[in-house]
């Protein structure tokens, strides 16, 4: 049994940050709330979101059968973005219907059935790789977002490092090439280090639509090394991370 | 002859809620004022409509021949709307020239020459059918409105009734379910009822972006019956009426 | 050497003049600031373009051999427009590498490297032709841009024209015609005269995008002559002239 009630702007900046990865995946429910963890279709970037219990206003969960600790459900969160979309800003109540795999969603005089997915026909949840990551930066999201905006223009990759006490984004087009650098009293906080690495600016777009309801994120870098973009929302009673794996440098 | 002035805010919503069933038509003008009465091409929807003289702030009128009460023009409302999106906010003044067919508009400095269609290739004037409404509910517009952007994310069609007490609206796609249901104390005025028809989302889509101005609107509903959608615009000076045909339930 | 620091949107506008008439052009670096003269690709239209030194908070210049009084460099304008979208608000920092043929931008902590186009690859500097202009009229941009608006619902071209006391605008298409007449009390000045051109419409709303930012335009007209249209920003430190070659009244 699952039935809760959330403010619906909080529950659209947490949709919008699992679209930015994936349109579909098992969200899995439990007594502390709901967790997903799921990797784009090329394996290229994967999520980790929690978003916790007391970000609800109310939260019921109970399990059928005594030895379930959770319900794992299969969402279509394009679906999901799309609904929240309607409702204004009303209160969302959501209550499950395990039997006919339906999820009731009400918003003010509104309700809408939505048709949950086979979490068979899913991906499997992965596995978090092991890494340690020896650079740290603390970030404004603007600057970030509007850095990755303006590289847009200009090419496919952007290289993310921090050199000495600054950290800095850089991108090179056939003709132009544009950085963006960050001395340590810009940030609001940096491991002096010398790392970079290259990724994919599609990706890195799609996460940075992700995060536009968020004041500072925290990346985590390497040398050719994956990234690791963490952040929170709803007073950190929602966890996001990022995974991104690096390309490689053709020079 | 017949020459006018008229506030260019309140002729420009007048207009769209013509255009949100034909793009040209037949209009009388009469002692009275403006009316027109048309079908849609599918000839499933249809609309009434009165621009009443006291919304004019000038309005001359008369007529050549004795016996005549009224002079009709063929009116391209498309082109009409264009013109009058371009005069920002100045009242509009009309002058008929009925040998050259032509209807002078000027907003401020700014004089077009719009060319009239021949009446005679225009599609005759529909007769009004004889209905009886068995339920009636006043609801503001932008409730109708919003239920009808999200239904149509879902289907074709949508389902407009009155249980008890209840009107509601239900939309029903493959997969999801939508259904607004507001009480009577939700509501301006409902007559309770059991009644209910299916109606195609696309004209009351049309129908509803005519309504964008208006504050509430009257439904007058039936089993399996045509909608009658009734509002006024400029303090009661424009009255339109929407007649929309009942689609069958396939089940 | 060249290198200069100006408020960011003040070279927007500059930029969005250029872009106007041409995508890319020569621009020549003196002691007195910045200058540009250009024709479209089609020879209809020119731009005769000067930012003075005094425009920019900080300016300098000097030239390698003795003998020379400027820097020729070939900007790809268009680009240009698209570094300046993403900087915000901050002053742009200039600075020339001839040798390596780029222009260092930086806006804040961003820095754009934009390589330059070899100047021998654009289109020689047009010579000004000597012309007389019977009529001058000073007229509010934005009735002029309004105008023009609404001219391109009509037809492809405009006449332009003086007659007697008043300025007129008059677009004519098969069916419709928009005229906008403005007696001399509603110009900002009006040389009585009896003059008219007609100008294709198309150019003409190039150039009214190009003067969006600024509050007047003075037109300077003949019969069947070109149009001649001046106008300043920045508080009279950039001067822009535009120069559009008639249409052949078909009549």
């Amino acid at each position: 049994m699952f039935e809760a009630k959330i403010d619906a702007s909080t529950l659209r900046a947490c949709v919008e940050t699992i679209t930015a990865i994936v349109d579909e995946g098992k969200l899995r429910i439990t007594e502390e709330g709901l967790k997903l963890r799921a990797v784009d279709p090329a394996n290229v970037a994967m999520i980790s979101f929690v978003l916790q219990r007391d970000a609800f206003d109310d939260f019921q969960f109970s399990v059928e059968s005594e030895g379930d600790t959770e319900i794992e459900i299969g969402m279509d969160f394009m679906k999901l973005i799309g609904i929240l979309g309607i409702g204004g800003r009303e209160d969302v109540e959501l209550k499950l219907d395990e039997n006919a795999q339906k999820l009731y969603t009400r918003m003010g005089s509104l309700d809408y059935t939505l048709s949950l997915l086979d979490p068979s026909s899913l991906r499997k949840e992965p596995k978090v790789p092991e890494l340690e990551f020896p650079a740290k930066v603390i970030i404004e999201t603007e600057e970030f977002r509007r850095t990755i905006r303006a590289a847009e223009k200009i090419g496919e990759n952007i290289v993310l490092g921090v050199d000495g006490e600054e950290f800095y984004m850089e991108a090179e087009g056939e003709m132009d090439k544009l950085r963006l650098g960050l001395g340590k009293e810009q940030l609001i906080d940096l491991t002096p280090e010398t790392v970079s690495s290259l990724y994919s600016l599609e990706y890195i777009s799609s996460m940075s639509k992700g995060i536009s309801h968020v004041e500072n994120i925290t990346l985590n870098l390497g040398k050719n090394y994956p990234l690791q973009m963490d952040f929170a929302l709803a007073e950190g009673k929602v966890k996001v991370s990022y995974l991104l794996a690096p390309r490689i440098e053709s020079e």
